[in-house]
């Protein structure tokens, strides 16, 4: 694995240009139009970061963009909080499209952290139903 | 450092018990307030998938998030892409309440990645103008 | 917390010269002392690459230096492995002075991946013994 | 990608039973082999810990074993330093057999971090010397 390999990302020859020291400040950057604010399907995650839980919540991050890439889960997004109230919180939501947030996860109510496996389980039952997550996946069934 | 500390996370005396490994089931999750869907300050980051740009999404994420806090910042969402046409993208976006989203970075524009420096410079003269982001900072400005 | 601060870190004047974009090629790298291939205490963790344990094992790194900031942990090191015999494998190493590396996790033995505040318990009680872990540490003492 | 897939890790019954909840306890971990202290081809990564550049780090070790997995790099180390005289310091070193440790990229020499493209170039002229590593590399050569 390369960090940009030939065969997967045929780019434009701007960007060709734009890989340059230089730049390229021609581009017009009103022209951009800004992602919309909320994806479908997509994922949040809510921290206690008083907990110091970031990292954790960045790492469950990774492991499910790996497991579900786009346009599977097609955002993630990451919501640090820190206020009595929400202390030791760790959530996982599921935006699917038309429907409110669905809780996957959530610490006090599982009485701990999402182990990976049956995370990935319960969000692949709503987004890719048919999809193996591997033979570790078959003895939860 | 450590994962939780006494002083910084009061728990309530349920959570106590969320703790074990039984959970706690009788939390009734029907109660729990979803995450608004966009939270001000807060920061978009697109990239494309095919480039293997995740991990640098992250790790901006990251390191954005350990110098702005919340409430400087109160979500970063990542958004991988993979169709031709944003072949090349890493884009930084800033959503400020009652605004469209402001471009922070374009990785086509400015030729290149985001030094983290400069990002956070740009951030900063937005979210937390007065604030200090160290002896680096002076260099710069 | 910022990227480098006033405090932390009093760079000598040679440094900011560094911090130009032009470098500084007159430093003379023969004169660098490589870093000892084997600091104590530290850990190795040991990982099956075949089963796409990368991340959980950098993040394991992640969560221990934080906790164990040098000189408590002087070093980690990942080590994947993707040969038949070590498919499945997990096992975290503490590595002290004048001993063979003690095994603190393996996941066969333990049916399962480290909990981070169990694996934190078991190498503080070799390199920091006196330190608390925090609230969430006196429940399984 | 999943965690665990059914193609790239066939484990040996014995690992099946750790898997479940209870672990397996009769497995004698005094015939466990420990980790040889230093691999080749390894590298090792030594930081400031002061200037907070553990993440970043972190992330050029990920993205070092993406492009160049197992036996590429056999083992990279992550060593935080904080003492004065190594104020600012970021060296990246490649361990090859029979020779001292090779100076790949040294934060104050070069004037800034290393852009992963020219630090991955120079890891595999000596580690894979054939290696393309993408469209993104031709430019430099």
């Amino acid at each position: 694995m390369t960090e940009m390999t030939d065969v997967s990302c045929p780019l434009p020859s701007e960007q060709e240009n734009a890989d340059q020291a230089k730049g390229n400040p021609t581009l017009d950057s009103s022209t951009f139009i800004p992602p919309v604010p909320l994806a479908y399907p997509s994922i949040i995650i809510e921290f206690c970061d008083r907990c110091r839980w970031l990292h954790r919540a960045t790492w469950v991050s990774t492991e499910l963009f790996l497991t579900f890439p786009p346009p599977a889960l097609k955002a993630i997004s990451i919501i640090p909080l820190n206020s009595e109230e929400t202390g030791g919180r760790f959530r996982v939501w599921l935006n699917l499209e038309g429907s409110p947030p669905q809780l996957m996860w959530d610490r006090k109510i599982e009485g701990g952290f999402p182990e990976l496996k049956g995370l990935k389980q319960r969000i692949r039952d709503h987004v890719q139903p048919g999809k193996s997550l591997g033979h570790s996946d078959k003895k939860s069934e």
